[in-house]
């Protein structure tokens, strides 16, 4: 079985359910495919039947793809779905989902599906609920099953038999008496040990564990960076509270970087799940109207300097160009800069290095371009004054980019500010209205000095 | 052990480092040290260390830091390592690692380090060296171990025994009597399932698997997308080749998006292991040559409108306003659609929804900017006609860059050109000359209409 078949077979049902609305939702269509393909299918037919072909998927499957869903696809589905089935579903979800699940249901509701399971599972949750959504304590999934160094490896396997749940089990981990973490051991090492053996003589000795106060980011980039398939969630004191595999997180790692694509760009991430242009225009506005209120700024420049551009006009024709490049050299710089401070957390970065590399890049481009921009304007021109007006404004511009592209981005993770979210529009703008300056106060500068003014 | 320690730790040792350029390298300060975290200090450490820290680890650390280490760090190190411990190094590699670090050697010291292999290993590599870098085959782990249907859940568990491999198993895989891939159970179901039991009554049929051609980023997508945390890799034949664990593809997941972020920048995601600002200076130009240039046609535009500005010197204030809303707009949804065409390949996106949902935004927006900047001019500069130039050009500027930021990608991506790399420079230029034109022609034409030219 070829994932080139499941695309195959994914797309030819999309295209199915897209071309006609009307097409039968028998679950028999659905029973062969993967939970994810169903819940991407769910997501792209039209809002009125999404519901309809979910409740066609007989009761085992709805868990898997409810998981999988969109989070306003599952937030819009609970409300329309009655306590009974909403409590069948519940029961279908692995402990870390079905929280996650909890914590879309307002108090009432949380309250009474709580109130309808076990003590020991209630109990559980409420401190699952405890924890952030965005936390490693949100995501991980608490642990029921322990050993300690003192026990034999077949004492291990015996536990893990009893333990029969469905939740994968990648490492084993040890704890003392007082339930903190020693020490961690693969299950196959386990099956590979001689049964006698004791766990302490096998075990890898205070593995990597995450704080179940850790963002989780911060639990994506550790396992990301330590190559951990499986990772324990600690408390402050050491006591083992439970564990997140990869799959936990592995679209943590992914969405990460893909937000930060968005929120330079001035989209809110949240896109990917908005059908509607309106809302889509909606998200977008706000960043816009910081842009146009700041080109606004550059207006205000140019309109004073309009004297010196009325007695050289051919000035104008290299004012967008002066704007293009300081823009682009700023958001090269910004760019590379925020992707640094994404990964210090856990991928430490020298900042030293980076400021001296990226400001000596900016000197080394502004004067290429420059020294080329001024060539150019002299060629077009035939005027070595405007020549070096345009040639040194470029060199000041995109050197005065790169500064602000790597200082606000510094500035505001020292705000604890998201420098993805705050300098994208910042930057974009300021760069704007500082290059139309230079440009003008350049040209000012040396129209006067060569008694042109 | 909490990694807040652990990052503490590396901290202490980095600045430790950076301050004393002489401070004494005894690999004791590393016994305790994850290799992570060791090849971070390396490459952190001035040029002219790296090495002598590298050979100060002890044997056994030497391959696990290795793998770790940013590529080009990799290929200088092996440049400067003799036959001997190269070999030594080569066999403390896994299987998947040894075969990159190969690749990384010309062709004679490939088949000198080879010969000195068991003649099993040494075909083993040399099938391992014919799939490219990238694809699924190159970075699999090739199966020594496999199970048959007709097995009892014992001999799988016997077999496993004398496996014996440091190669971390999450699931067995089952084949049958031509090798093809039929199922698969995971390890810990094995312990728990009856030791009399037969596989054929406890494993999962047909597994999602990727072929072996398949490029890596469709690996992480598809790891990703169905949360598998092994995934089998076939042949077209679907005969069992290897296998993939979700911690050899979480890095091209996360690069996946990385290297969007600074291609849609205009920056080489190499320049991450590039310390010199020379280095940087000269991957970035060429990009900034081309918006350099695209400018040129802004200013060609401008110049051949000036006898229009010197009449109006007004509108030129708001000539950056214009070509920076157009284009900020572009950008976002470029983003968003070169975004959505990375993920089609494993994640299905609707295009016509896409181009409705773009399309209308960029009108919404188009309005409103539109509006707004007219109204905003017509109180600064009091003038009706003035308003109305400024707004319909925003309107239609908007309107356009964003039909470009959504055409460009998907012409580039039809060309199989990877639009991230290719849209970023092209929309932006052409953005900029096009807004400049509409500003320009709208204003000659409303202001012939008007009888003001």
């Amino acid at each position: 079985m070829k994932t080139k078949n499941y695309r195959k077979a994914v797309q030819s049902l999309l295209s199915q359910f897209s071309k006609d609305e009307k097409a039968p939702i028998t679950h028999s269509i659905f029973t062969k495919a993967h939970a994810a393909d169903i819940a991407e299918i769910i997501s792209h037919v039209s809002e009125d039947r999404q519901l309809k072909v979910f409740d066609a998927l007989d009761v085992k499957q709805r868990g898997d793809v409810f998981v999988e869903l969109p989070e306003d696809l599952q937030s819009e589905f609970i409300e329309e779905t009655d306590d009974q089935r909403l409590l069948a579903l519940f029961k279908e979800l692995e402990p870390d989902e079905a929280a996650d699940f909890l914590s879309l249901l307002d108090e009432d509701r949380q309250q009474e599906l709580l109130s309808e399971l076990p003590q020991r599972l209630q109990r559980k949750f409420r401190t699952l609920l405890l924890y952030g959504e965005e936390s490693a304590g949100g995501i991980m999934t608490s642990i029921l099953l322990t050993v300690h160094a003192g026990d034999t490896v077949n004492m291990a396997i015996e536990q893990i038999r009893e333990y029969k749940s469905d939740e994968i089990i990648i490492n084993v981990y040890i704890v003392d008496q007082n339930f903190k973490l020693i020490g961690s051991v693969p299950l196959q090492n386990l099956i590979i040990a001689d049964g006698k053996a004791k766990i302490e003589d096998i075990m890898e000795l205070s593995p990597i564990a995450v704080n179940v106060n850790d963002d989780q980011e911060i639990v994506g980039q550790t396992v990301r960076k330590y190559n951990l398939l499986s990772v324990p969630v600690i408390d402050d004191a050491g006591k083992l509270l439970g564990r997140i595999t990869m799959d936990d997180v592995i679209d943590v790692v992914h969405e990460e970087a893909d937000e930060d694509v968005y929120r330079m760009a001035g989209v809110d991430s949240d896109e990917i799940h908005v059908d509607s242009g309106f809302a889509i225009a909606r998200m977008r506005l706000p960043w816009l109207s910081i842009c146009l209120g700041g080109s606004m700024v550059s207006a205000f420049v140019l309109q004073n300097f309009e004297s010196i551009l009325s007695k050289s006009m051919v000035l104008i024709a290299f004012l967008p160009a002066i704007c293009a490049m300081g823009g682009n050299s700023g958001l090269q710089t910004s760019t590379v800069t925020i992707r640094n401070l994404t990964y210090e957390a856990v991928f430490h970065s020298n900042r030293k290095k980076l400021a001296r590399r990226e400001l000596l890049s900016g000197v080394i481009i502004g004067i290429t371009c420059g020294f080329l921009v001024c060539c150019i304007s002299l060629l077009w021109l035939g005027n070595i004054i405007y020549g070096l007006i345009i040639g040194s404004s470029m060199l000041l511009t995109i050197f005065f980019s790169t500064c602000t592209g790597f200082f606000i981005p510094i500035f505001f993770s020292k705000l604890k500010i998201d420098p993805a979210i705050a300098s994208g529009p910042l930057i974009t703008t300021l760069n704007d209205a500082m290059s139309a300056f230079i440009y003008l106060a350049m040209a000012s500068l040396q129209l006067k000095y060569f008694g042109l003014l």
